[in-house]
């Protein structure tokens, strides 16, 4: 008697998942994993609007941006995405993506995927250097927040501040981050982990303040190659914020693989209050 | 008899001047003063953009950030702005932009405008230190490019590559900047000097190669009364690349005012051969 075969479907897969509806129309539902504190996490949000250019019949390439912007709360429950290719050239193709509720826009966003080519290359910042994963503690989150639960995160640096907690002179959090339970890396789950940083205002100030982000870019420095030989392996992720100021900052955050591979870098500008 | 009154419009006043036709539509030209290698330099087609946002009759307060994407090339000549208010918020308002030439889109952009509140504020990274403008030889750029006349450059490091250049193991360039002849800044103004770094990959390879920004975003950190501050003074720039690979890299920059201000922080990816 041989052993049914089971299929579990990641709570990453189901939480990105959409139904194409035709002419670049999109169907999808948040999910109840990937909530944070109001609506869904961003990251799983951002990764859901790459996904959408990835199903697409006329998508050319790979991903090398996303710029997503959160303008509007997103309620629980199905959402639309509209994905139009602008402009597709030769080697690249640009893309303009709206999420909507009842007609009404929550976020939206524009990439450009393509082609690469070889040439010459170089990787000229430095990975931090640090214990390995298996080194150190998996940090828990506070259980009213979700979105956390679905990573495994060991933090070098900048840990979530916990009760008590005193202002940081540092913005600086850095981390091993994999998915939880260990999933294959892709372009959407990359897009996600960029945004797995609680808010940098958080560390400074040793406590949690209203903060939400507004705009969120990703370049994708990986090809197809790099983000299959990361595998299932725990991704080194560091962020830190230039200037707090008037209600926002910034947020500039490295994703690197455990071979030394610079993954992807991303900025974030954060309301907080 | 008294000297007749002569009103000079600036170059960059006359390359970002739009004429309003109603219902979010605008039309500008291309200034031969900001010309580039091929078609017009970015910052100013990016600062165009931006002043379209500005001004719209529905704009809401100042620019948090804009992210801007190259999709094609423009040519010498007209064309034609859409911004459309995506969402309005209480304290912020999205943006989704195109220019067309022809009907053909060339550029699309996405903008967050928004008001400020007092919060508490910090400025983490510092601003390099170096010498003043007024103690730096003024960079001539060669004389086929036209976009860099309009600007008076003083590198402190990482000065354009001449003839018989060697490679560079750094990316970095630092150098004070201001518009040609002295204006006093403003938003569009910073957007434009966010992206006045020639390619990144010049200086690491010692040499012209061809190479072109694909997406560009800057976020504002500085609110109206430090862009006011700045005045006609020279702002330093700072730019480097992470990595070079594949047919792309990435640029992140920081923009200081004179008294130490962070006024911006920029970031692109660009393609090359």
């Amino acid at each position: 008697m041989t052993e049914p075969v089971t299929t579990v479907t990641h709570p990453f897969d189901a939480a990105v998942e959409l139904d194409y509806t035709g002419d670049g129309r999109f169907t999808g539902h948040t999910s109840p994993a990937y909530n944070n504190m109001v609506g869904p996490f961003g990251g799983a949000t951002a990764a859901t609007l790459l996904h959408a250019v990835e199903l697409h019949p006329d998508r050319l390439g790979a991903p090398l941006s996303i710029t997503v912007n959160f303008a509007g709360p997103i309620t629980d429950g199905p959402f639309d995405i509209t994905a139009r290719a602008v402009r597709t050239n030769r080697t690249n193709q640009h893309w303009s993506l709206e999420l909507t509720q009842d007609g009404v826009v929550a976020t939206t966003a524009t990439a450009v995927f393509g082609l690469r080519r070889d040439t010459w290359t170089d990787t000229e910042d430095e990975r931090p250097t640090t214990p390995q994963p298996a080194d150190l503690e998996r940090t828990d989150f506070p259980e009213f927040i979700m979105w956390p639960r679905n990573y495994d995160m060991r933090f070098v640096e900048g840990d979530v501040p916990g009760e008590g907690a005193s202002e940081s002179p540092s913005s600086t959090s850095t981390l091993w981050l994999r998915d939880e339970p260990a999933r294959p890396l892709d372009y959407a789950a990359l897009t996600s982990m960029c945004d797995a940083f609680y808010p940098r205002v958080f560390l400074r100030k040793g406590q949690y303040v209203p903060a939400g982000t507004v705009s969120f870019t990703v370049y994708f420095h990986a090809d197809d190659a790099e983000i299959a030989a990361q595998g299932t392996d725990h991704v080194l992720a560091t962020a830190h914020t230039a200037r707090f100021g008037r209600g926002y900052f910034d947020q500039h955050a490295q994703l690197w693989g455990t071979d030394g591979t610079l993954l992807a870098t991303s900025q974030q500008i954060v309301y907080f209050k």
